[in-house]
């Protein structure tokens, strides 16, 4: 095992955060490592907008659900998937854009995800440690007033930064042959493969919780499954200019 | 800048690669480490699919649009977003999932694309190139037929790895002050910066093809943004049951 995979073989979520800021030059760092990944047919379709002002922090702790680490992290960064960009090209050269459907989607969606798990790399490598929070789409409309976005722009997840002062033990994964597969896609043994992962998941929460929850992964997966999450993301994207046609 | 942001800012897309084989021990570190990426709420809702055999990346080539590198790198990575995990999940405790709508598209996609970049720099650091297949989605009925895709699973795009055979050189990316944003959504002064651009991009052309191509990036753009690509994709989604409600 290299250092690299060292590094992301050892990513936990960090939701707690010394006091410490972040350097420009740091975040400087992770964005440009963010623009170093890959993108669809290079349409560089995504924005990143840093906050640190610690009012708007707030605010975003709240439309994202009450999650303190928003406003306690030194830097939350706003992954959003980006057509707008693509729009001032066309009109640049005095055409209109064909924008709206699933693909374009799609490929903006992919290209801030692409983006964001580099920065995240990048920034754990440089000491710091973070959390994925998707909960920027519990209130987009709220959000996309607060943070100015135009058309064609919508945020996909955000990222709390900072200093770690927590060390989580990491979370394990499902068996490695359940998610993998060699030429194709065979599900068939994976029941009993996911039941062992059961035991281990409930395992893990008992002695993280001391006993307090020891719920199971598909205990977890089926109660989530019930009901739709965020009914307004379909309305709220169409608004946006992300109509799925 | 430390190992990992050099290896991340040193990223090329690889489509020439040499007739070496990728070991099985390989294999499996690229997936382990793309299993370590963030997941929304832990759903792991993202399968991986290798393909080595010889008649089935021909096929894939041919249905990706000709994208004769699917032929001949040695093992194609198809990244699928994957519900089907979840609906298992319900069965398990006599639950009838509730899937179909946007935010579980969402989701994940954006879990297959994060494990995706996980696996593209755990194979950069061991020595391996690859490039991102969009193309998957040309013909996704004939491919889900290939991979015996079940319901609830969708091929987001594919990578080809292997050990490289080129050393094209790195693309220049858009102004970090394009992408990135302090505080909120501001692209007053970006057209300046993206002319700027334009000038770096077709400078980049005419170097690498002898003055065949002087492209700009907002004339690829433009281009680009003319057209509805994959149509198909919305009915596709719908059935296999990704219908964005």
């Amino acid at each position: 095992m290299n250092d690299v995979i060292r590094l992301l073989k050892s990513h936990r979520s960090i939701r707690k955060f010394t006091d410490q800021g972040i350097d420009e030059s740091v975040i400087r760092e992770i964005i440009e490592s963010a623009q170093w990944a890959s993108s669809s047919s290079f349409v560089q379709a995504y924005s990143i907008i840093g906050i640190k002002d610690q009012a708007n922090k707030r605010l975003l702790a709240q439309l994202c659900g009450e999650q303190s680490y928003i406003e306690t992290c030194p830097v939350f960064l706003v992954f959003c998937a980006d057509l707008n960009r693509l729009e001032m090209a066309c009109t640049v050269h005095g055409m209109k854009m064909v924008g709206e459907y699933t693909e374009s989607f799609i490929m903006s969606t992919v290209d801030a995800a692409l983006a964001a798990q580099n920065a995240m790399i990048a920034a754990e490598s440089l000491g710091l440690g973070g959390v994925y929070i998707g909960g920027i789409r519990n209130n987009p409309e709220e959000v996309s007033k607060l943070l100015k976005l135009p058309e064609f722009v919508y945020p996909v997840f955000g990222i709390c930064l900072g200093y770690p002062a927590q060390d989580p033990g990491s979370k394990p994964r499902l068996p490695l042959a359940v998610i993998y597969k060699e030429e194709f896609y065979n599900n068939e043994n994976d029941l009993k493969k996911i039941e062992d992962y059961d035991q281990k998941i409930s395992a893990y929460y008992v002695e993280r919780t001391q006993g307090k929850r020891s719920d199971s992964w598909t205990q977890q997966m089926a109660e989530k499954m019930q009901a739709e999450t965020r009914p307004h993301m379909k309305e709220y994207l169409r608004n946006r200019g992300f109509e799925m046609k």
